[in-house]
């Protein structure tokens, strides 16, 4: 009996998921790859395999798990060395009960209800991050919407527009209203005869026409798109904009980005998040592993080449012993704040680029509350309001929508922001936050409750939220990009996608593949030939 | 122990699930009600209920069941008669088994996979619904994220662009960057200063270097918002974005509403869909509401008003019995060309403008197939691209994103274009999309299987999508809005949000306010009598 290449593919997708039957497809040509994965996860079993060949790798956090998981498909022998209890690093979701400690000596315990979380770390994948999203493929993760934009949701600078915060919808739409009057003025003036033909301009002001939704007379004077005074309904109750907001108003440099933030190319919709929580992803890579691989709460205290490879010594807190492991090679994905603490042989320039690489902070404030901004009043369900001041931003919860309660948060904050707003004493911070969402939602600041803050420059064994390169093209990155004899480096820090899994795991299959490329050769690629 | 007001709403939401606890909350003034929530809920049990009154109501649709729902918290007696098995009327969706009847005696079905559906009516919430959501809050309809807006979505003009679609994100962001180097242009040679003050053409023009992305000498040169030509990835793999398309190709007329699509106010961001499908809706009305008040297969075969208010003859295709009812009221939801064939005593002027009025047609024609649209060469996750032509769109599912298997559909068409649609044999227009996906996504045409039309001006009990009032201000909606004697109109076509759940369930509102006001003065209101 013939089969189809259809039901072949069905065969295949029922037999080994979908990777398989993508795989499948791929390979009858029916989804030609697309130029824009050339980052597709190496193949390295294709090369002959690491078949005997031992590599440590500091710290279970995605890079570190997927380059695991790389190099076990090509026979490697990993083991991960992890210095918490739970794997995932910076891709932290906390949850009730669970303590959050700082540097500082400060505890923190979550109480948050039963289902309710907060993603401390990581909080959303972009539909371009296709590595990440082949990962939870691949891994089984069940991912849901992300609402990365609401056109319900609320800019607001204390200093603009009388304190009264803005629409997303209104903003978005009367500024581009007041643009296209304006450009279809300037047309229609002349002033722009050099640039455009006759046929252009009039194609150029029909467009505007549409662009901005002006009036037949080319003036801008409100639009439905802006959002409604009064909403349709039955009878003579007829839709009725809102009067347009002054482009004075609108003109206001902190709203700016607010309003473009949907269009920076990993905000654009759809994102996504795992169901339940981020630690889906490192939670399937740590199951998909096994704990034979990945040892836990075994904090590195020792880095050291040998005449073999290396040897790293650690505290194993479970056992209460001091270990160490030997390894043909070593993969650290620690962050550098951390690494450079540890007691190491690293070559100078190594040991040099990584004292002085400095991380940033970000401070990410929850609240748990009755789901106030959803309903009739405000009708903001996902997405983000921006406030001018360090708390940055609100975040409203993309899961459980349209339930009693959800997390909320009061400040996500990085950079100059982050630094300024971590001078407050915690519980200002938190106070802060409150008083921020009581002025983007009056009356409803008494509903917070159960906060926790969390912030990255305190985070034990991370100490930053990722890298601060100046550049993108820092010698240091360069450097660190090259293994030091046999110790390679990977993480966030590794890539031009700082502070997301996509940029930690790209690192990550960079760096297996000039390890396998080095194990093949036969001997170590010393420091000096770094080109 | 005095009770804070958080564990009292606390309390009164474990109790009495989210809605109770909304209005506890409203109650406490925690959730002032906003005057855009003009249209909640009428409470006619405070007018003093309708005890004793009897109302028929013909047709289970949204509109019907919520007046059913309504009048029955105030005490009265209904009754809906339901000339199909199912109920939700225009809120239909079609699963693995279902069979599509038509008006010209065809007869498709549905061999969808078991979990695929296809919303063949009704299929997105928006935010501001609030009346159609706030009865899934009330009757525990689960919702999720209906994903209308994808910026890796596509734009297909056969005759732009030499044939090639254009994505979202790169229509979007170009045509600001091209439109803000115009203005920014336009402004620095002084064609606007009659409008602008200096400083405010200084900080228009720097507003306008961050909104289009421009070079610092005020020129848009592309930008990443638009697109990645390569990912940024490790090592040198630097986020490159494509060359900017020209203003001229942008400038294409059927481009333009596809692009501002997700700005019309029933389209923006965060829309909704029931999990499962849309028909959980009404399936909720229907279980709320029970089979002692909704009669199926009960088909209306006589509308006569009586001394007492009105009878209604109809088929019981269940006890294969024909049968009546008495009531002292009537409300017709029945969509007007399928009334119009109805044997009723209505008084002239209404049979003349039920008789007149136009019905829209739509088509909806959808696929099952591998979801080719997703993963690493497309990376489109829900959403809508949009084509010339009268399929106008291709419209990827938003539930079980990142599984194997979903239903597409290659039209959603109305107005002009579905009858141009509808002209060519059903197996020619499903053809046609399997063309039109095939340009958009070349190479996957053949992966579409098992297809279903749905055409609803040929769907019995419907024969229409919506009404199609020439204006908004027709006399026959003002006459059809008020009662014929005891005979009552409600439905999408006495709204202001034609064809919208929103729009059936807010007429019904206002039409059971006018019976009950009927009802409490003791007297039928005459058609003599309207304004």
């Amino acid at each position: 009996m013939p089969v189809s290449r259809r039901s072949f593919i069905h065969a295949v997708g029922a037999a080994g998921g979908y990777t398989a039957a993508f795989t499948a497809m791929q390979g009858l040509g029916l989804l030609a790859p697309s130029t824009a994965f050339a980052g597709a996860p190496p193949d390295l079993a294709k090369g002959g395999g690491g078949k005997g060949a031992k590599v440590v790798i500091l710290g279970a956090g995605v890079s570190g798990m997927a380059a695991a998981w790389e190099l076990g498909k090509a026979g490697y022998d990993c083991t991960i060395l992890e210095a918490r209890a739970r794997t995932g690093g910076r891709v932290w979701t906390v949850r009730r009960g669970d303590r959050i400690e700082m540097t500082d000596g400060s505890r923190q315990v979550c109480e948050f209800d039963e289902g309710q979380y907060m993603n401390a770390g990581a909080a959303r994948l972009p539909s371009h991050h296709q590595i990440v999203l082949g990962y939870c493929r691949e891994l089984g993760v069940e991912l849901e919407v992300e609402v990365n934009t609401s056109r319900s949701a609320l800019l607001l600078n204390p200093d603009a527009n009388g304190g009264k915060p803005i629409r997303m919808r209104t903003a978005i739409n009367d500024t581009r209203g007041h643009v296209s009057e304006l450009l279809a003025k300037a047309i229609n003036t002349g002033a722009l005869d050099a640039d455009l033909t006759a046929d252009d301009k009039q194609r150029m002001v029909a467009f505007l026409k549409t662009y901005g939704d002006l009036s037949p007379d080319l003036f801008y004077k409100g639009s439905q798109r802006a959002g409604l005074r009064i909403e349709p309904g039955a009878g003579d109750e007829r839709a009725t904009p809102y009067d347009p907001i002054s482009l004075k108003a609108l003109l206001d440099e902190d709203l700016w980005n607010g309003v473009l933030f949907e269009e920076t190319i990993d905000m654009q919709a759809t994102m996504f998040q795992p169901k339940g929580g981020m630690d889906a992803i490192p939670h399937a890579f740590a199951k998909a592993l096994g704990p034979k691989i990945i040892k836990r709460q075994c904090e590195v205290r020792q880095i050291r080449k040998t005449e073999k490879g290396v040897r790293i010594a650690y505290r194993d807190a479970v056992a209460g012993k001091d270990l160490a492991i030997e390894a043909d090679y070593c993969i650290s994905t620690i962050p550098l704040p951390v690494l450079a603490k540890i007691d190491a042989d690293f070559s100078p320039a190594y040991k040099a680029a990584i004292a002085r690489t400095p991380y940033r902070d970000s401070i990410k404030i929850a609240w748990q509350a009755p789901r106030f901004w959803e309903g009739p009043k405000y009708q903001i369900y996902g997405g983000l309001s921006f406030v001018k001041g360090p708390t940055n931003m609100v975040w409203y919860p993309s899961y459980g929508l349209h339930t009693k309660t959800g997390v909320i948060l009061g400040a996500y904050t990085g950079g100059p922001a982050a630094v300024q707003l971590a001078k407050l004493p915690r519980a200002e911070q938190i106070e802060h936050t409150r008083k921020v969402i009581e002025a983007m939602h009056p009356g409803c600041g008494h509903l917070l409750e159960k906060p926790l803050q969390v912030q990255w420059a305190a985070v034990p064994h991370t100490l930053g939220i990722g890298v601060g390169w100046a550049s993108d093209d820092e010698p240091d990155y360069r450097l660190l990009g090259q293994p030091d004899g046999p110790i390679h480096f990977a993480g966030e820090y590794l890539s031009h996608v700082g502070a997301w899994q996509e940029g930690a795991i790209r690192a990550a299959h960079r760096t297996i593949v000039m390890l396998d490329a080095q194990h093949r050769k036969g001997q170590p690629v010393t420091a000096q030939r770094i080109i």
